[in-house]
């Protein structure tokens, strides 16, 4: 079979260094062209000592022709707003495009306006497949824009839907409380993420109705709800490099068991190689996905107060980024879904 | 002023150790006997290694004649199950005993026994002043028998009970979910705190209706409300080895603001040194906390939702157990309630 | 191509974990057999958490017979001493073992007697093939036993090695200071791998002649020398989870600079996929190899004392355990000496 | 005892926040300025998260005028090069002065330009005292301005100065291997201080000759030995927050035990109060200084390669900067020497 030609635009953030990793690996794609305009000229091991030794390359500046001409697909890695014209002029040459952004996620402009501002790409906004297979597998099989969602909405989401799904619980104030791990916040420089004031402490940041995330969270659960949903969501930032996790608070419709619960997940995620579901009693662990493209999914409640408390684990950059985005091309060109990305994660 | 003879019973324990470490720079005290039966005849700098050169003392076995001779009081940093009785013989020689674990700080022995079983010195169960000087200060100058709460309860409560107080909250179905340091483990050796098994990954246990603490909450909650409060708790053990947070969720009553909910608290810990209410719109990191008896207490609000979210941070090992054991010392023998226990945290 | 049948004895440790983890993606092999007494007849997904819905088997006791007729080589993954006996009933049956345990590294049976006590398998024992493929490549291709080297080994000698090889430096007196990530101590629970009491503390052991990896580093050097080694070894426990890290100290022989030793490494590394040679004036991460089979060498002098300072920095359970066991398996079996090994690291 | 009035000048960096934690506590002092340019205005806990609660005072811009008449004396806890002239400037005020910077340390300006560059204040170059008290305690009684050394320098003299006092080792070529946490490199942010590519690493840097620490090492072994001392010097950044081990090499002179090393030391250090020499066989951990002032000292050989092996281990933000600092005042005001210091770490 011929070997898949990827670029990965904006590739020396920790997403791009993320896609490169698992591509190196990939059976049937490679990395074609390593993209990335402040660091265009360097080697590529300048940039991610990683691969130094792995990836005789260095990284170019973008042009839209060129990634035409030299890739069968590109990946855009690059900040909520900088992305969409990037995204938009690779879609004008043809190209299929797997967007790690946050700026074709959301499918009603005025709520991206409110939380993004102007949207740079206004002709193209609601055009793309939304990236979690989980959901949205035969969609994807023909979808050339393909919003990747990030860390939080994949685990809250993958966690919830079963629920939602099958009118387990009630919709109208859900409580997710999430735990990311430092890489979530990037590459860029802040005191928050210095190591000396983040190591060994625990704090929360964008408490009450202050995160990015919660309307995306809340547009794909209210679709499959077929009516809005509304969450509080609170997430936290936890000293480790990668995971994440994210622990929901539901009230459950009548009395329902974990073990119901359980079910309903299996159901849904029967063929997804990329979601375990755990049996009750059992918690997961972000440890077990680290560097891996699985999401650990359990169930538990309190009957004395009618709670059924979700939790979702996964590494934030592979599943909660890089490796989903992967797993929609795998779909997008026929190939297995989990090809490149199957790895047991790294434990311990 | 002459100077207080305490006795740390359980002192090789990480408890213990933290009460060592505190007493060797208290003004008005000092620790007289370290008492632990496992390592009984080795010097103390053995079993504490910090210690070393700091406390030429050996450890020695348990005698309640000897440590009510030699001691004006004791602490008790012993396991739950083991305490009641130690204490018991204490408080028969009439020395005035802070007791860490849980013996003492449930008011109703059937509950007591469904979550602990027997309980070896019933007849002074209930007799106990339970040792958070935020709520109990005034009884605390007289108390002869503390029961002296642990991270968990201490940073919950503390956060939630000026709400509760003031009836801001609905408080039929509060969720806590709280994060904790591994110290709090305590130092027994087991899988799940294994350095390798534990670093780079966080989960939650006992996940549903499963903690110990829940009752203990419950129960404080409820007098401060006048009538049952329940909980969903679920606790995460985060790869840090100090720091406790408590997120919690509630219903607002009406319309609630931060602001508030920030004013409710600052009234009731008006003349709390250990207590921080800091301005709505900050969240509280457990890194200021670490090494410091200081609470750190926030409130957010979620107005779409009608939520108000709570959010406490302490040390666990000091707040949230030996810096309040010695707060509560403080209180009963007069002393400056801060003496001893007034160090800002160390940060970074 | 015929997949081999790989057993891996000893499989629920941590250097059998990471076999596993890198035998699930390898494209020439997979495992046949999990093999470990102490957790027989559980699901390897519950001796191994991370493979959990990757690796549907139960784990087996060993039985020398069944090995033989279900796998056509094993990984041997048992403490020192505990392996001897396993390798030569499975050596007795004809199958290719790669022993990850120290049984079979040392040459002269009296050292290994004053390091290790009785050896179990002596008949065996000075029969097998070290396996650091970048000295022993040839030699590897035909060996059905591989003594595979450790972390400590590996690292140490892959910088030393090149300056030994070209009479570069002066042979009587070398320094090694290492520095370990803690999986490197097991995954048997002690109070010095306990995460409270390992987690934010650096510490040495074994100081003075005192580690059991001295003779073997010893010896090896020797060889490349043509006559005796000494040198003075200090290992440290750094908390992080994997990594390793050798810092040595030689004295040059006449003017040598940084260049010139890095021109021998270069040359002796030139058909070794998973060395990478640095060029002076940078410093090996050992963050760069988390994950990944490669190690990180690099060189710089101190003129004014005469000193060449070499660095080498690797992942202690893939390059210094299970990811050079598999390379050893490549060589030996025909394969691309990268298959399975060749991903970059997990950075960050 | 009328309390010291102490002006903190540079607060809002790692040093300055110790010193204000330390002097908070302090029985005969307390902080009278908290000075800082950058944040001049802000109130010291935005600056300093951890004091919030505990300092109600606002960073105020540096005016030598206003320090020389708030203040009793200062400490000037800034960057190398922009010390020399504020240190000067309250010189000149006749304030007495505790330079945390470099400036002052060394004997040879022209030593001083060559790391350093250009000095500010020549005209006082050469006047201060070196400030580690377990060697220039008697010179400190009256000195007005202290160079206080930093963490590398303290650990690695604290070790080595017994051995070169006493001529048990050669001094021709001193190997110094040391470690530090990531609080040493200050709070300036930088990529190798960024949490996720600092965490689960370890790295050297500056190797070779080129740290500036190597000259002030070298002086003051060269003061203690009579003639020139040369060191090879190796620092290391560990994934930790604070602590600082250095592990030295040196070559005995004749045959030495450590059993006579240990006994060097302690006689040296009898009247130290923040020295712990520990009995031959152990090693001192990073994590027993943690929050303290002590300095745990160690010492093994290997006899067949003739190398004693020291050790030394601080928490690099007190013995290794503010709470030496303080121990200098405290000597130079004739209190006691541990006033304010004396806590045990931090543990765990």
């Amino acid at each position: 079979m011929k070997q898949l030609r990827a670029a990965v635009v904006g590739a020396t953030g920790y997403t791009g260094a993320e896609l490169v990793r698992i591509l190196h690996a990939h059976p049937n794609a490679h990395v074609a062209l390593v993209v990335g305009n402040s660091r265009a000229g360097q080697p590529a091991s300048a940039a991610l000592p990683s691969v130094r030794g792995a990836l005789d390359r260095d990284v170019v500046a973008f042009d839209a022709d060129h990634v035409a001409s030299e890739a069968d697909l590109a990946f855009c890695a690059l900040p909520h707003g900088a992305s969409a014209g990037i995204v938009s002029s690779l879609r004008d040459r043809g190209l299929p495009v797997f967007d790690l952004s946050a700026d074709f996620r959301l499918r009603d402009l005025d709520v991206y306006r409110k939380w993004y501002g102007d949207h740079l790409a206004e002709a193209r906004f609601g055009q793309a497949t939304y990236g979690l297979p989980e959901l949205y597998r035969e969609a994807l099989r023909s979808a050339d824009l393909v919003a990747v969602p990030g860390c939080y909405p994949t685990a809250t989401l993958l966690g919830l839907v079963p629920l939602v799904r099958e009118g387990l619980i009630d919709t109208s104030g859900i409580i997710v409380d999430a735990k990311s791990g430092v890489s979530g916040a990037g590459r860029g420089l802040s005191e928050i993420t210095h190591f000396t004031e983040c190591a060994e402490g625990l704090r929360a940041y964008k408490v009450g109705r202050n995160h990015r995330h919660i309307p995306e969270i809340e547009q794909e659960l209210g679709v499959v709800n077929g009516k809005p949903v509304r969450i509080t969501f609170t997430p936290h930032l936890v000293p480790m490099s990668r995971g994440l996790l994210a622990t929901s608070y539901t009230t459950m419709r009548g009395e329902v068991t974990a073990e119901r619960c359980t079910e309903a997940a299996k159901a849904l995620y029967a063929d997804s190689p990329s979601v375990v579901v755990i049996e009750p009693g059992k918690a997961p662990d972000t440890l077990w996905a680290r560097g891996s493209n699985r999401a650990f999914v359990s169930y538990a409640v309190d009957p004395e107060c009618g709670r059924i408390i979700v939790q979702a684990a996964i590494d934030n950059l592979v599943k909660g980024a890089s490796g989903q985005a992967v797993q929609c091309m795998n779909i997008r060109f026929g190939l297995e879904e989990g090809a490149g990305i199957d790895m047991p994660g790294h434990w311990p």
